[in-house]
């Protein structure tokens, strides 16, 4: 069975979410990833938790939005998470899974369902709405939505779950920073060590 | 002579600027860009202004940074910049060039001069400290640094510029969002124009 010791940044991180609870954007971070066009790509978005024991991270999102294009292309992504009263940073690398209707995988199945009935009636009703990102064709046009309260995830639901492989800490008061890096076990767990750093 | 119309992103953004200046975290933003394994990479950078007359984005960095080695790879960045008391985000997509002591260009190394001595003497000293992101050697080594006011820019100093080609603007209040494109005119100045897009 792989271990499930808590990376010594998850113990940081939780401490940080707790010190900055008071403001409603201490859960936004900004998440990159890459665009087809090889450029990078960066927008902000709400964190939903971690896997229930795991570190992985969890975000909401919309199938027809570019980063699900963008992350089918190239799987990878990085956090940036500013804390802006504790000054804390988190920047968050790693390997990043999408989970729409489509996926084969029970479980993941399961975890998405999970994250839909976790997320507020009012944001849910945000995934019937017009393509993200298109051109507005017509204001008039905008339907009168409506979801029964247990009605299971719509199709452009999509769960992002973010597997961190690399965590890079700074404390902008304290001037401190910290490289949290793993390796892997013999029973397949990570073993995350950290290395201070300049800042 | 190129034209010097301001975009009208330009308008929005300064608005918001002044709207959330009561905020010190509002000339904060997110900058990401593509790392030598070919990963997004996104940190936290002070805006230091706009250049005069222009619509490029000021960020001074350390020439040792990861960052610096990353832009000369791929000279592509966006930066992600959310305003916590408007809820705007404006997610800006561009070149981006790096100016350091080894710039051929006059013109160039007079701007690195002039953000160098625009920013503050506090804040000049983090040149002369140890690499960023290298581990801590050892407490007992660092020396007290002292520079002359007049000093100019340490061989660390390096000033990014960011020229934007496009500019997605998200207005969380009133839901509404913009993409701003431009076109090129006969005499070499950019024609922004912009269309509404489902948020």
């Amino acid at each position: 069975m792989a271990g499930c010791v808590s990376p010594p940044w998850k113990a940081l991180l939780l401490k940080a979410l707790e010190t900055n609870s008071h403001l409603k954007h201490s859960s936004f971070f900004q998440l990159a990833t890459i665009g087809p066009n090889g450029r990078p790509s960066n927008r902000t978005v709400v964190f939903r938790g971690f896997e229930e024991g795991s570190d992985k991270i969890h975000i909401n999102t919309d199938t027809r939005s570019n980063k699900v294009e963008e992350i089918k292309h190239v799987p990878f992504a990085e956090i940036c998470w500013y804390f802006t009263d504790s000054w804390e940073q988190f920047r968050i690398n790693g390997e990043i899974d999408y989970i729409d209707f489509s996926n084969k995988d029970l479980a993941k199945l399961q975890q998405r369902e999970k994250a839909w009935f976790a997320s507020s009636p009012k944001s849910r009703l945000q995934y019937l709405g017009p393509s993200p990102g298109l051109p507005v064709i017509c204001q008039e046009t905008v339907k009168e939505t409506h979801l029964e309260p247990y009605a299971g995830p719509v199709a452009a639901f999509c769960l992002l779950v973010l597997d961190p492989d690399q965590v890079d800490y700074l404390n902008l008061k304290s001037n401190e920073r910290m490289a949290f890096t793993f390796t892997l076990s013999e029973d397949g767990s990570k073993i995350w060590k950290f290395e201070t750093i300049n800042p």
